[in-house]
């Protein structure tokens, strides 16, 4: 299998959505305004990866394109705020249709992941033609994504059968992870209120 | 004015067609085919020249949009069959409208320019909703983009009024850029023959 | 002032320093090794803030080289202790000198702020010959650099004068950026031992 | 063998000469002056290259260091006289050591190849101490370089055995673009005529 050929029109995805998106945050500091995007990061999902899900969910392996997540984007935020300013900016372009939303901010998971997820339909101009595929954005704050970071390394290394010690520890250092964004919003909303005393005058 | 807000749907169109046409090319290696793109460039027009092009048409300043080649993107092939290749892999795009095409191979112009140059309209996601901008794409093989940036150049150190006996020579120059370009295209036609032969036995 | 001529050293020691520190990253993944680099950044002052710096210190203007932060590269670790390994990693190389180090991690500021910072001297070459310029490298974690991100913001809204109750606000979120960096560290020397005793089977 | 591990010093040289040389042609823009480099590539030779040639010329794989152009950067210049600005630069810079010079520009080959070779010694900082890495700098004009970019991928399709009518066309063809040049170069020298006489009123 020619899995650059195959894999080509995620990667375009994935180079796209960053380069757009990247965009939006330029536009926002061009005209002076807060930007609810700190970074942006994209992959492709590695051929290794991608052939242990097609087998454990015995997919063929002409059917990958059914996975939501072999290109993936994320959009990393200062504040909890931004991931809903995110998300509605995201809904309300041309450019991709929505196929799904998960809001893991409000549910957050058992292991105390937290993100917003949602997968969306993008083409892709190929040689070939238009290509639509799929590809899942992330978007989450500085501090969930710190903690998913860390929480996703220790899966990897115990293959997703994390010991209960350390993971009660990882649920700890997500509630700490939570009450970090918690002050921060506060702040963010005295800041807010601050410019619009200072407006008034 | 904050030129920088003013440009940025233009940057912005800059940055995801050279994203676009990068992923052509790849497309093309990955599948081991002969890629039509040598390389890609772009650039927003800087806005010293913006100023004196709106000066000289009497444009006023926010009649900016109306500039064809605010945006530029250039595609440089190989061989000049490729340009045309590229012409209609633009012209099939669903996320571009073609404004108006300008086929100055066939039609060369009286200093020796030769280029392929389309218009196209291109909508940008920006943070106040779609913005339909202008973009003007340069396709042209190796030696003509060679030349042309000479020449470029010189029109620039003379302020468009080039020396007769400069023009003259910029003229022959043109020339042997000319003859490369043909000796060049027989050398392709031999080689798809070649390969041609090769897969027929 | 052609201040793009008088930054271009800087800028391009920050450029060389970003590729050198991401060429770092990349070969302890290639040998599949803990990175201690999650991400690089780098910026050069911006004119305005080098020209507010020169005047409250009452620097001429051309003593700009004096100024220790014009070109400024951030490295963000994972861990606390891979900060270490980066000033070590940053003491035993020969491309570049330190000036001086401060140890922001062990002595925090009354702010709140965690950091380690490392002066160096680094030398560019320019069609001028060799120029030795200052470079700061600011090492910190994920959570120290959430926290000094937003610091950063907030300092820059209030003008150096945050208000005494955001200020409160701050040391608390500090504090549990602190904490979750304590429990990632505890995690960490977990997964070390566990992948310890494996490898003495 | 892991050859990302093993390839990734080599890596590392191609993008820092290619971010130092980007840098010597913008502070050249910077000053307004000519710049001698047009445009720069680099590349890491493919490992089906290496190891064809380790065992054309009987190497060991561990002894694949002693091959000189695992690490090649191209530096495109617009005028042939750019060539020795460049050759020149390299010569004095204190970065690097030059272990061999090749002047294909003065002493074409057989085959019409026009090009100026230098293999330099990088010293590359790795996770496990300096390394010094040999490196191929190769100096062209523009003409030059769409000459040997055909050449070469004709080479390629014949497997260097390309037939001899194509050959001398091929010979026609370097011919044009020695002409182009040529008359290019003329040119060069009249612009700097014209701006000497400018100065001296």
């Amino acid at each position: 299998m020619n899995w650059e050929a195959v894999l080509a029109p995620y990667a375009q995805a994935v180079e796209e959505l960053k380069i757009k998106l990247k965009g939006i945050r330029k536009q926002y500091e061009y005209e002076s305004k807060h930007s609810p995007i700190e970074f942006i990061t994209g992959r492709v999902k590695p051929v290794k990866s991608i052939l242990e899900k097609t087998e454990l969910r015995n997919i063929p392996l002409d059917g990958v394109e059914e996975l939501p997540d072999i290109a993936g984007v994320r959009v990393v935020c200062p504040f909890v705020d931004d991931i809903y300013a995110i998300v509605n900016m995201i809904r309300s372009r041309k450019d991709l249709t929505i196929a799904e939303e998960k809001d893991y901010i409000t549910h957050k998971k058992a292991s105390g992941y937290r993100s917003y997820h949602i997968i969306i339909e993008y083409p892709v101009e190929t040689i070939h033609g238009v290509k639509m595929v799929l590809a899942e954005v992330q978007i989450r704050t500085l501090a969930m994504n710190f903690w998913a970071t860390n929480e996703h390394s220790l899966n990897y290394k115990y293959k997703g059968q994390i010991p209960s010690a350390i993971q009660s520890r990882l649920q700890r250092a997500a509630e700490a992870a939570f009450r970090l964004d918690e002050e921060m919003s506060a702040i963010k909303n005295e800041v807010l209120e601050a410019k619009r005393i200072f407006h008034r005058k």
